[in-house]
């Protein structure tokens, strides 16, 4: 079990190492990522190293008993870089070059960047690549900046080119005859600069693919120089909306995903969130919580600090659902620069704190704790995919309150709630091993993948489809003649409108009149809200089962060869959606809220009880408050 | 009478093209307009020309008796030409140029843009002069893009060389003395870029006079390429405070108004307002509603679906104020691009739709009726000036709250509400035709317009002016001694302070102790309110009406001459405004709410019911809910 | 008692200048400040000067004795030089280079400014110095403007290599080995310009402090060009966060300090702040409130007509703290530019106006008031400091909601509404005079400051520290160890975790159970709520006056030496910060409120009275609603 954090001894004069090995040992730290930010330290001069202070970091690491995972450090060039290449500096798509004087200024597709990152891959490679201590390469961080400039336009020409084949196909695709955007040249293609009104979405659509693309490149280049050294490469995923990465395809090129996670709102289920993607990344495959918080999480602006416990807690959610171990970002807090308050496994206020005595607890029992692989077989599956999630941030939608992750996170959370824990699936995976499918908002889908939905439902399967999926392909085009144009079929309804909502609206379960009235809670007498979206769906097969006040379908059910398949056309509350998935057939919760139960296909259970009282039942013996379990269940 | 949209062929495969005209004759379709954004289509590579497809477009709309409002695709070059001009993109006030990706990226003074566009201009209008499909020329679209490059700068020295004839006027003008701006040479002005703090408001509003005006010039210049084929030539209106454009001096250009009308909020209201000023640009010539959206308007960035029978009644709406039809943008709804989702008259869901049911239904009823101009006798008038509307947008005004545009749009909808159809007029216009004037906060008018307001008055006529009004000359400089300087005369009144309100305030009926109560309505026991706004007013021969509860006159009348002004110096609720309009002896509606009555000279009347109810009594047989009737009045 | 305005004649027609002499004597004006925007006027084409203008208002003014504050115009270049010397414009953070067309646009490290501003006040100097009416050097105008052009990068460099005298240096003490940052050559550092993510904080700090000593040197290069005439030089201070001027460094070049002063709130308690921090950066010299508006306050954009009375009041609040008289912006409100309507002792609406007589009637007041200069010997002190200031709007703090100038204010108000008249010092002043000093959220402190603060409390002080204090050395390092590192041993606490609030919480005396509830007021029975900021503060030493209902220490208290520290870990609402003041001994107040009493050395007494009604008890005689008085009161 992996246990430690981002160690960054250059920000400290030698006499601390000793100190941090000390205290390493203490806390039971195996291992620790270094150098990630270290490049001006190791090259402080073009083509001059000092790799000195790490030879002497990675040796005392190493008496210690604690591995490395040693950084590439390209993710902030030095000074000396960005001085005598400022064509590597980013561009802003607004033409502004950034300068030096933070992190992450420089440009993925600047010739002299990538040599440099290689030469310095090419470095590390060959003087570190058998230390005893390494472990792990942990390649760049974070992979995730736009660059708008001109070495970024040849190489997205360069890779559109590889794409379409052909401007015809390219003009066909991005519908470039809307607005008088045919192109004649491939030079006159540029990244979606500021441009004076709406973009075209086909274009940014394919930008961010490039984007991803280009920097999976980068990441190639350097793991394919590391790989030789024989020792595990991966770099660290950060999510969120402004990342052009798809970590789908990522995943298939580390030997480890390795992802951070910074909760901001309620811990505890974004961790499991976070944890699921990544198990559903992995596919199967070993996988890291690589950084976290140690003593806060960020929440509007403000660094709040974990309630004690939760650090453990949440390190388990993530274990519990495969992850190696826990890392967390960083080490000892630093004393100065921009992210001076972002807090560390040893605080300012140093060991005696109650994070440091939080972290060497959690320490002690990681390393009690024995391997366990297995894995988790899920039922259910949530359709997630980076295209439509970029898609759905397209100018000119109906409705600025659209909001795909919104709508994921709800089918997330109400699975969470209940005890399911599922997979994520890409819609064009072999999905034949689940029972339910959940498909919020899916506003792209290629033909091809509609089809896989198609054949899962046919033969048996369950799906659950959210308001406005399906209405466009690959090139953010509407499918035609009635939506959702690829699923109509399958789903038994046709659509000619959307209404956007700007209050909720009560809605009515089939021929029942108003007012509705909430019963038993998880049956169609429970009261449902339509917010902020609804739709004009005509029954062309499936029956209504839910419908506005006006008589028209809110929820329709359709028999499709042996399965069934769901249509929202709105957006419900939890609780609306909680009695959706009852009256699909998913099961209700058995464990009480607040208690996590995760079952492996080996019978091993992990629980672990976020609430504030004992709770008994679930494991063998009583869950502390704020504790957890690991234990078989011979009735799985 | 005209019926139709935007036809946009080039979007689409040739099989299409036989659907499209086929349903186009089916919903009754006379005019469609081609060709706005086919720039790239039809010059696919510098002076190469591609007329092919046009030919067989037009060729089968004349085929079919649909005749052609062909457009000049001038307001978006195609990539090539940004690529080979960069000097003619658009750049902003911070020195961003733009690139291509939208539209509209092009700068008007640019010689490569001017000659580009001629040339087109000419190559259209050789070939397709005389074809037998062709109805009207459509020059570019919503002329109204700024730009501030180097172009734009010459272009303006130039313009201001003719406008102030020496440096010491426009010296004067423009109040260099204030901050040290005081020009030496010509070539030290430019146009308003980014600035360290408050720019110039003499010199704001100059350059939105010349961006008018280097516009109206390119207009100018394809027309008198385009006119010789004998043929009508227009380009469409479009409305807004970002909008650059003096609709009153382009009127005088156009051989007939157009204007594209997308309403946000009160559907209604705005289409009389947008309806009334197109006719009062128009004055007594023919005018087109050119562009509205045939399924959806946009309401705080959501498209929300018109209601049923929405679409035939803001049709209406506009026919009774003289338009010559009704055309939408656009016939078929785009599969991509930026405006994907802006509807069109044949839905994503294809004819099979509501909307395309009312499009067809309201075609049919537009072929119905009978040729009709004679025109409104407007009694009311509302005086409406750009200028004026541009300099109460100047940095340092003392509050933030000052709209012109809502100021405007109370007065018309007060009026609309009672059932009066008022002219717009500009204050240096012949307005001895009106017995009542409404002046809401005119910030800017001339010595000589407001000698125009005076003799009006003089006359014998009403004149209702409201806060902020009369305030400086047409160089944003103020009128000394007493404001309102160049009306304080007329009104008999002296201000010397003003004081926004953030809280809404009492006013008294003259006289009055508080509180005072609402009574019958009409009368000045009203419960009258000021808003955002109050003037210390001193009475110089008027007399008080109604004051603030310190006693100060809120609302004067001074009789002058054989007339009567009234002032109201702060902002009324819509109540408080309507009372104000009985007091100065406006009718009341004789309608009920929400029947709207348009009568013209000759007795024509037009009644349109907005309500969900039958309506008796109006037209010679009951109006049905949503419905209209035309019938001629004889007791007029 | 000097009384006057800014005078702009060359804004107006000569024949204007003699109604405005003539005004002047009206109003018993005696010193005038001309030209501070006269540069275009007086360098009409470079090198070419017009004095005539000048002459003839300065002689015009001589004649009437009154006296005149001369102006250099180097705050406003004109349009010649700025296309002269586009090197001279500013850029901003993100590489706009601004153009001329409002004012301040120039660069205050571009050698082409530099050398045409002392060419300017050489002229200046030259033909004035000996000048009858000249009483005054007027240097430039509100200093405070950035830039980040190259230039000022060049000039940043050359000030860091002064400041920290090795690259070595300078990377410890910019902590540069975070995120990569070593520097290995003084060419690669910059200005902070744009950059990806958040920029440095210490790199921030200095350039601030770099910008108020490169305007400083601007302005000691024209205050040395000036003084050998023999007329004291000065320039005005403007305050605010945006302004990056250390006025406590500022005011040792001044031979007066100058403020400038508008008020947008509560205008009384703005005054005394204002006035109360000119007094103590002057030290017990002299210093003058050299502008204030009017007629109007601004106030959330809005700009606010001052009450009756309020333009006298506001005077009398600076000339009561030894403001050597009362100046205001400006003479005549200009006709037209972008602040038109900033207002005028002579209005637009001209003498005939309350203003006028406003400001005539304080002018007789004035007049007859005889000189007095003693001094106010004040026992309270707030500490204040800029670099605290500035590194309190570091990026990554962990709450928006910290604000130095909030808390620094509520201090004041607290002392204010008591009758007690504080200095503010800065933290490295000799602070043995006082006997209780306030510490109000003072991020950023040396150890020698520290040391300086730990002195007094030893020697017998009392100190009363608020959140957020001593975290950071002047390089924004952490203080390590537990916090606040730099007091923590004085306070006896010691600090490991912070926790923002969004919602106030309810404090408890130490030992109570809640509810607490509020009783006689200024005990600690008063019921206590902490907002936006808490802290986990443990006990080394100190004692819990107020805890949190946790029970953790809100509130410490720490006998030192022979003095005491006050320890206040929330923010208080201003009840509970009274009565924390008054827990800590300070006396309560004696006058009414509203009720202004200043008292000097001398037992000179001013007492000013805010409120409506009439004063008894505190004046030999009773105060007038609104007025004031001054009398000697032996009991002192």
């Amino acid at each position: 079990m992996r246990y430690g954090g981002d160690y960054n001894p250059e920000q400290w004069p030698e006499e601390v190492w000793h100190d941090d090995v000390a205290l390493m040992r203490e806390a039971s730290v195996n291992l620790v990522t270094v150098g990630v930010f270290s490049w001006s330290r190791l090259e402080p001069v073009e083509g001059e190293y000092d790799f000195g202070w790490l030879d002497r970091v990675l040796d005392l690491l190493a008496a210690n008993d604690i591995q490395v995972n040693l950084a590439t450090p390209t993710a902030s060039p030095p000074p000396w870089f960005s001085l005598a290449y400022p064509d590597a500096l980013t561009v802003t798509a607004d033409g502004v070059r950034l300068t030096h004087g933070s992190r992450d200024t420089y440009c993925v597709s600047a010739p002299p960047y990538r040599t440099a990152a290689k030469r310095m891959a090419t470095a590390l490679a060959g003087r570190y690549g058998e230390h005893p201590a390494l472990a792990m390469w942990h390649v760049h961080n974070e992979y995730g900046t736009w660059c708008h400039c001109d070495h970024v336009a040849g190489a997205f020409r360069e890779w559109l080119r590889r794409r379409h084949g052909s401007l015809d196909v390219l003009n066909e695709a991005w519908t470039t005859d809307f607005w008088s955007q045919r192109y004649s040249d491939w030079a006159q293609i540029s990244p979606p600069r500021k441009t004076q009104y709406l973009a075209n979405p086909a274009q940014l659509l394919d930008f961010r693919r490039f984007l991803s693309d280009e920097m999976l490149a980068c990441y190639v280049e350097q793991r394919d120089i590391l790989r030789p050294t024989g020792v595990p490469v991966t770099t660290n995923f950060v999510f969120g909306g402004w990342v052009p990465v798809d970590h789908w395809r990522w995943a298939e090129e580390v030997d480890l995903v390795a992802i951070d996670d910074y909760p901001s709102g309620n811990a505890e289920e974004e961790s499991a969130f976070a944890a699921d993607l990544a198990r559903s990344w992995a596919r199967g495959r070993p996988w890291l919580l690589m950084e976290q918080a140690a003593g806060v999480r960020y929440a509007g602006g403000r660094m709040i600090p974990k309630e004690p416990g939760a650090l453990a807690r949440h390190s388990m959610q993530h274990i519990a659902r495969g992850s190696q171990g826990a890392m967390f970002f960083q080490w000892r807090a630093s004393r100065g620069g921009a992210e001076q308050w972002h807090h560390g496994m040893v605080p300012h206020a140093g060991p005696n704190s109650r994070t440091f005595q939080e972290i060497s607890a959690l320490g002690r029992t990681l390393a009690g704790l024995s391997d366990h692989v297995p894995g988790i077989d899920a039922k259910v599956a949530i359709l997630w995919d980076y295209e439509a999630w970029w898609a759905l941030q397209s100018p000119g939608l109906p409705s600025p309150d659209l909001d795909y992750l919104k709508s994921i996170r709800q089918a997330h959370r109400a699975l969470w709630q209940r005890g399911i824990t599922p997979d994520f699936a890409h819609p064009s995976h072999d999905i034949s091993q689940y029972e339910t499918i959940l498909v919020p908002s899916l506003y792209l889908i290629t033909s091809k993948s509609a089809a896989n939905l198609t054949t899962f439902v046919q033969n048996g399967g369950t799906l659950i489809v959210s308001y406005f999926t399906a209405l466009t392909n690959e090139h953010c085009q509407i499918h035609l003649n009635g939506h959702p144009g690829a699923l109509r079929h399958l789903l038994g309804i046709s659509i000619d409108e959307f209404t956007p909502l700007t209050e909720p609206i009560p809605l009515l379960a089939s021929g029942e009149t108003p007012p509705p009235v909430r019963s038993s809670g998880t049956t169609w007498n429970a009261q449902l809200t339509g917010m902020i979206w609804s739709e004009n769906v005509r029954l062309v097969g499936a029956e209504a089962v839910v419908t506005y006040s006006s008589g028209t379908p809110a929820i329709t059910r359709n028999r499709y060869g042996a399965g069934t398949a769901w249509y929202l056309s709105t957006q419900l509350d939890d609780d609306g959606y909680a009695a959706l998935l009852t009256a699909a057939g998913l099961p209700v919760a058995s464990a009480p809220p607040g208690v996590e139960v995760i079952r492996h296909r080996d019978g091993t259970v992990y629980a672990i009880n976020h609430t504030k009282d004992a709770v008994h039942g679930i494991a063998p013996n009583p869950l502390p408050p704020g504790g957890f379990a690991i234990f078989n269940d011979p009735c799985r």
